[in-house]
């Protein structure tokens, strides 16, 4: 058990119908190790005030404005040590550098910014700053998510040569955003979302996924975007050609128009040994097929797990975690990273930061350049 | 949202080395109506307040003696509005009567008692009290139990006549208790545990699943024990028959021994019109087999649940849920019925309270009883 | 490629309407080492003339009564070398009497016979004949099975201590026998099955299974049977508790009225070291779990097989082979066994025979007893 | 059942060492429609002898020599009414040829020829005769395919917009080409394979079941080629975007590189309204997902299938069915053409033809073409 006191968060958006905001309070106080303390869960007063009694927030510590939030809070003994940023894609630069400037660590919803320009301005923030800098790439935080980077780093399906990963969903089959659905609203909207629509909401988590997993690097994409339904504003299905910093190469799927997929996550990679396969609708299992020999299972929370993995287990072998549990594992490492801050240590390298966040931004941008040209762009 | 301010929760039991202490703690504060705030922990001072530390209690608030924690917390105007019970079974019944005498709110971990004639004394105790008792029977908090239950309890399945659950585990297949592991020793030693073993502390799960989603009683069953390791002193394998009050029948199994499987609970129910399977394994889905036409899965989250399956979800469908938000779901309940007892209204039906538990420790007793005669005995 | 001459097989029964008549001729010549060559396909010989036509068999070679044909064919240089069995289970032991009387080999389906006494009647012949009898428990064919088979044997498992398995159907949950259906109409007619329903027609089966894969023989078993569709004369659905003879124990289960059940063949064994587990309806695959290890999943036709599931396999891992390849199987050691008697070998111990026969007829009449006790009988 | 005599096959190629040869007489012989009668199975005549002996062929009717067999069995009243070419590749052309001119109708395993200019010569050749063309691409024989092509062209998925199709195999990971692998021989190598690799041997399959149950085209494909196994001559792993003429579009994969994986075809189609997910290793079932339904699982054999799905079943539902059996449906589907023909009738549209093997060898150019010029190319 951990002795540290428990880190003070404040949340930034999440506010009244938000589906995210919960989330993310759930999971940074999952583990104990970190308590909401104040919010500015909307610059609408009345709406925030009304998240702020949802949350339990002394009244007193729910704002209206973000920077009034950062301001008040750091004149506080007890005031927040980090902010938590849940809003929409377009506010979270401003948030996170003003955060930075008070000189207070960012746990920022992904993607990191709206634009790959931004993303560099933010990394730049990040760096000088020298403060602890967070992304909610949630399904890294799943425990086989950890298993399979720990087997590629470790060689054990030998060297890397195909890589396959996709996510698929199917809830924008349809034009929700012109039927007054609120997440089909801004997430259909270049103003709010920037210039990607399936590649920002789900692409970067897939993209992130390949990189965090494999441990190599995109070098090279080749992308074809399509707009599904009628008059969306922004893609809603892609299809790329990945290349590899090792040689290897693949594919990258996403699409919000995939009808009757939930949330299907799938990666798979072959290296010359042997392969893994890990599906986020099956997240307990981890699929390990060795060149002529049965395949494998690896079931969570097994003792025989890599450490990475182990680490990031609550319960008994057997008893499913999910989505949220993978959420506050990256909150557990996020309060590891301001611990080892505080301390003057190296920052854990689990947790995806302000290098996931750029790559993701740049990802973006990529993949509409080649689809603009049709064919290869460089990263 | 929820506005209610958050129920204060005294633990009792749950120290250093328990597993599932912090399950409870995660489970009763993941949706944010509760509070834990107090604690005894163990009996051991130290123990206790190394415990309060690592849950971040008040060190004022931190207990070596539960009776102490009662009488010191009914004396603040914040103190705890409930109880949770955590420690092995042979403590449950003293704990529970000493938080109802107090009028405090009991919510239990499972066996309710170490005995059937605990339980009887206890349901008494309930009763009078007419205070609010839960028992968290985890399983009986996941979506997809609670969408099996509406579709019993709405004739989907036509009349039911055959039923098959099993709960299998294969840690015990060794004498682990002879090697030092803590688990396992109060586990298999009558003292702490009770009469029953693998029936006790997995059998009565499986058994009250099967009636919670059937909505069915068992009236009478015919159950074989075995202990198969050898020098174990109670039970580590059951098969039994059981016969429904509606005529149905079917087979219970539970194992400790059954190497190779992790916490493989399984329901089956079979009706004139189809049939219903569901793996906690596997817990978002849901098998639905009507006679004659394709087989269906149930995903959790999804919109064409039932009610009640629905109120059980937090994240969108494709997200998985597992054990915690299972066992977090107990706990809503619990907050849902103190609320209601408050009010002065009917507490909801969805949590298993002390009839589960009375049902629960028969159970134990009658297959001990049936073991006996090696043959049919009634309920 | 083997270079004996085809076999040449007469069949009994397997008239028009018959589902199993065509599927013993695909199995008996898949691959090419038997023909059929003649037939008596029905007592009616409009019925069986019309069944040569369409199986391509000479005309001069239909007979309607089984006497007949073997009478005529033992007379020609080119006569049938066996004779395939497919009638309803009453006439299984006068048939096979014929055959062996007029030294011909016999392949029969199950079960042997229509009672116990009849099968030890019939072994008795078989024994004093020395001639090959084989009985179709096709299920014993699949590659998966004798892998499974070659598990036990070998002590992949360890002791073996527990045991389930089950054959689960549905298609019976109504009364089809009194709506015209021919397969229910003799399935559930004392007088055409015998004295078991579902525990003849599949409850055999899962008998034969049990004791072929593991190795094993049941001791002694508490069986409870139920006619659950009212007016039924025989049993539709029966669960049993079984004793082996190596001290472990079980549970075996049949129902033909479990609605949305296909064909539900599922068979559980556990050791102290691991367990593995079978399905019917998946049956390329064999998954193993051993202790603490990943569970891992055995593909049919691959290299790391054990040679008796790799003498079972045509075409390459990857390639499903499903009912009919493993129902051929057993007509190639039914070949093998025919070729080794003419050759005054001994007979490959693969193929269901005689003993496996006595031993279903056993199982039948001891559940029969069991039930009307309500208790265990030994074997 | 059918009454028609049996149809006359004669085989080219399949001798000693093939794999696909015994499976060709298998799927062939299956049904009872067809017998192989003669064979020229290899031009080495003491191999094609031992084939022979091995086939159970008469003597006199075993050929070395194609020709030599096509012009004997011409003038045999009972000669051949077939041929089947199980060869490599770049004889399937010359083979073909000489059957059509002396008016055999052809069952060719596929690729049809050898290159895409060799498909239209053949193509001519078979519309001059009027003659029945089979092209085994045997995937299209499983009963869910067609169940699957059906749901398609009922308009059950809607308006269809997205697909992926792939096809995995591991077992070239390493270069067995250069070990002896004879199987690994040819088709590595261009003199006997033709220009493609991969996507000749499995991509050809994989493209044709992508139209076969979508009905409808690839218009335009992006393609990118690797040889993948250093020294490889040929393609071992593809990655293709494709757009089909409906303005549906997605991806097609094939790779003989992808260590770990068997024989891993899947095909995913969807529509506006709901999609459809098939996979060989598990041919039986067909996944069904309707935007905002239940999943839904149709099993092979059951009630509830298309007609087309039906007709292509033999056992009842939960018996599953493999690779022979669909191998035996485009034989049954032949075997219906050469009535069909006989009788002046149009032949069904269930077997895949000359105008499937045309589109195969013109996919596995305009792959070579667009691989080359890194960009799309037009059908």
């Amino acid at each position: 058990m951990e002795n540290e006191p428990k880190l003070r968060m404040g949340m930034i958006g999440g506010g009244p119908g938000a589906f995210i905001g919960p989330v993310h309070r759930i999971a940074a106080e999952l583990d104990g190790r970190i308590e909401m303390v104040a919010g500015a869960f909307s610059h609408l007063s009345e709406r925030s005030r009304a998240a702020g009694v949802a949350y339990h927030i002394d009244s007193t510590r729910t704002y209206a404005d973000y920077r009034q939030m950062i301001e008040a809070e750091r004149c506080r003994a007890d005031g927040i040590e980090f902010v938590a940023i849940v809003t929409p894609n377009h506010l979270h630069l401003p948030m996170a550098l003003a955060a930075l400037e008070a000189g207070i660590p960012v746990m920022s919803d992904k993607p990191a910014t709206a634009s790959y320009e931004e993303a560099l301005q933010l990394e730049a923030a990040v760096t000088k700053s020298g403060l602890p800098y967070g992304l909610t790439h949630t399904y890294a935080g799943y425990q086989m998510v950890r298993q399979a980077r720990a087997m590629c780093s470790d060689g054990k399906l030998g060297v890397i040569r195909k890589v396959a990963v996709e996510y698929l969903q199917g809830w924008l089959s349809h034009p929700l955003e012109a039927r007054g659905n609120k997440q089909a609203e801004w997430r259909t909207d270049p103003a709010r979302s920037g210039a990607g629509g399936a590649i920002g909401d789900i692409g970067t988590h897939i993209f992130h996924l390949l990189e965090y997993i494999s441990g190599l690097r995109v070098m090279a994409i080749n992308a074809t975007l399509r707009n599904v339904v009628a008059g969306r504003k922004l893609d809603d299905d892609c299809n790329a050609f990945v290349r590899m910093d090792n040689g290897a190469a693949g594919t990258l799927a996403c699409s919000q128009v995939a009808a009757g997929e939930l949330n299907e996550i799938r990666v798979r990679i072959w290296g010359d040994k042997g392969s893994l396969d890990w599906r986020q609708q099956d997240p307990n299992r981890l699929t390990v097929k060795m060149l002529d020999k049965p395949e494998e299972i690896y079931h969570a929370s097994s003792g025989y797990l890599a450490g990475e993995a182990r680490a990031a287990s609550r319960i008994p072998a057997g008893h499913p975690e999910g989505y949220l549990e993978a959420f506050a594992i990256l909150y557990c490492d996020f309060a590891d990273a301001i611990i080892a801050w505080k301390r003057g240590k190296a920052l854990p390298d689990n947790l995806p930061g302000i290098e996931a966040g750029v790559r993701g931004m740049r990802f973006i941008e990529r993949v509409i350049e080649s689809n603009r040209k049709e064919g290869w762009v460089e990263f």
